[in-house]
């Protein structure tokens, strides 16, 4: 048996903890599948004394993880501290300068600095993995990078954020409201104190722009992703997708079209009966669309304890099995910016408007879509209060340029009480 | 860019093809991803002077696969002619004993061979890689070997025969019955003119005996597969499933238990708003639990040209990745004969009986059941037509044996008019 990986983990949150729990539980099962034994060397983390329930008497200790991070007796680090700058992005520019392999669960700072860092580790000569930063338990990095390397993948689109997609969920099944699941969900530790980076889309939006750099071999572009939470998702919205076959998601779609790569993060509507209908709770889903495999799809619980360690683990057995290849599949020295899509791409919409309840506005607004050529498949209007009449419209496939020109229009009339709520209707 | 990696392809029907193609069109990608091109060196098949859809020019031709495997200007062998003996054993063995590496698609092979191959492989230091094999374009034995390798895994399981699949929602569909539909899919290319193979879920087998000597690093068993196959399901089995909430599909399951091994490849009920409930048509599934990342689920095209080429692309870039891990996932040496569970675990059952249709006959049958404690949870007596009368029993958790003991007794009623049908009930 060859000599052991050394590892040092920064980081002894849940996730570290879990780390540190795999490699005690399963250490001779790791040594047999790896060909050597996995030794964690080194542990670094912001307090020394809490009890994490699990026994760090064996590791060196280091209160500063840039320390840690160059320790002689190390070969790879584990970065699970988390935060997009500071102490996490130090550690692992100090890892990869002095030569160690790097695996992460941050979304956040690769999203920022994930291509500088990607050139770093090449320049070194060392790996730097992120399974665990994108759907958690799923191991659809390695699918994206590996399994179907053969191809050239055109779609990449998936539910990536727990949180979303519980509240989303226990709104249909109960029928709260958004307010009323989401502080549920604060009280269950699903959904955070502030929790805009998880419904505002910008966590989904992290890794769904990690996946896009991945799947299409360009830089990772996350200041290019278009990204909309799902704050304004009303129970009303959601029973009327259900009327009609589709359940709300709040779902990541990269995909290249002629002029460009488009990528968003915006609730949409999926057919009940897809797979990313069904899809439940916290768990995560991906779906990758390539040219020779077709569609393939990818379940499992995205966050948690367990689930990232296991990504975690599969990235730090791969590096002791001696895969090195490049971050995002391809030399990071080679990636290019991608060229945004100025168009999008086409797609039917759900509108819903909330107009004064007076005569002749809905000849306006139909007026208006006609106008620019967004043609109207369904229609209902309901709950007349005397006050306001909320309006639901199902589009026909529209250009993305004419909707919103539409609905810029349609916001500008008196009769408009609120921005209107456009949610595409994702084709699967 | 390091030198290229020299393939040779053993078999060009659907697959080889497919192969070929795919090498050709993204011949650049597929250097820029694996930092070498990929070369196509070599070929054979029966008869060179078929048109395949694909310039073969290029490439030398071998009538003889294994003077294909053994040429010195090839570094890796794809076999994709099939057959578990013959040219394909003699070839890859061939190739094996010549130092180079070798990709399969053959299932059949591996079942009966795979163990002493993956200690030939490792001998020689190079790879042996099946990923095509089991359950087509889905990466599935790279996420049990790779992405989840730090995990114990507790159950694999899935539908992993497409022709099984599709005569089953088919049935379900269209409301026709068994034979009809297997007439179609043998019309369509789906199914073998002889058919056993796949409807006797013998195929299917094959790859779970793969999935579970990977997910437990035990020698491939093929022999300890309980099977059974789809022949018996009627209409009325679908219908009665689906009143209750289930679909029925060819699930293959191993799992260890505490008394060892346990795997079946068996038509079984599974809850209709499961993944597995849902999956339609010739898609495969395959489900993975491990101790730390809980479940996860993989869906994807079983078959066909591109999928099953995709399959082979990504075993051929992580080899020329330099990637060499063993076949099953540790050194196939210290792989040891997997202890069978003698008891199975326990499950509720769906029971058919036929019966003649007479005073008494009912009351027999549940005075059996209680005897071995069989109990019983729903049961729905239908259809009589003066003669025989079809009983429906849902029976609650039951020791497989305890139920074995029980139908033995009932089919040896006079009144049993036919073997009772048993499908269990798979907790998901």
């Amino acid at each position: 048996m060859s000599k052991p990986l050394r590892i040092a983990i920064a980081g002894l949150g849940t996730v570290g903890a879990g780390i540190v729990k795999m490699v005690q539980t399963h250490g001779e099962l790791l040594a047999r599948r790896a060909g050597r034994p996995l030794e964690i060397v080194a542990v670094s983390a912001r307090s020394k004394g809490k009890d994490r329930g699990v026994g760090l008497s064996g590791y060196a200790w280091e209160d500063d993880p840039v320390a840690l991070a160059k320790r002689d007796d190390v070969d790879l680090l584990v970065e699970v501290m988390g935060g997009e700058d500071g102490p996490a992005k130090a550690c692992v520019e100090a890892a990869l300068a002095s030569g160690k392999h790097v695996v992460t669960a941050n979304k956040a700072m690769l999203a920022l600095h994930g291509q500088a860092m990607a050139e770093q580790a090449e320049a070194a000569g060392v790996a730097l993995r992120f399974e665990a930063a994108v759907a958690g338990g799923i191991p659809i990095v390695k699918a994206l990078t590996e399994g179907l390397a053969g191809n050239s993948i055109s779609r990449v689109m998936g539910v990536m954020n727990g949180t979303c997609n519980y509240i989303l969920t226990k709104m249909d099944a109960t029928g709260e409201s958004y307010g009323d699941v989401l502080k549920e969900a604060q009280a269950l530790g699903y959904a955070e104190a502030d929790p805009t980076v998880d419904v505002g889309g910008i966590d989904a939006a992290h890794k769904l722009s990690l996946l896009a750099a991945t799947a299409f071999g360009t830089r990772v572009a996350f200041d290019k992703v278009e990204i909309e939470g799902i704050e304004r998702i009303t129970l009303q919205d959601i029973h009327n997708a259900a009327d009609m076959g589709y359940k709300i998601k709040l779902l990541g779609v990269a995909q290249q079209n002629e002029d460009g790569l488009e990528q968003r993060m915006q609730p949409c509507l999926v057919p009940t009966a897809s797979p990313l209908g069904q899809l439940e709770g916290v768990s995560n889903m991906v779906v990758v669309e390539g040219d020779f495999i077709g569609q393939t799809v990818y379940q499992g619980p995205g966050a948690g304890e367990g689930p990232t360690a296991s990504a975690i683990l599969g990235d730090i057995m791969d590096i002791a099995r001696g895969l090195v290849i490049p971050a995002f599949g391809q030399p990071a020295k080679g990636l290019a910016q991608p060229n945004i899509s100025s168009t999008g791409s086409d797609a039917a919409y759900y509108l819903r408007f909330s107009l004064t309840d007076e005569a002749g506005v809905l000849a306006k607004l139909a007026a208006i879509l006609g106008d620019h050529s967004v043609s109207v498949n369904r229609m209902h209007q309901y709950g007349h209060d005397g006050k306001t009449a909320p309006l639901v419209i199902v589009t026909h496939q529209t250009p993305r340029a004419s909707l919103d020109a539409a609905l810029a229009e349609i916001s500008a009339l008196n009769a408009s009480l609120a921005e209107p709520v456009a949610l595409r209707i994702e084709s699967l």
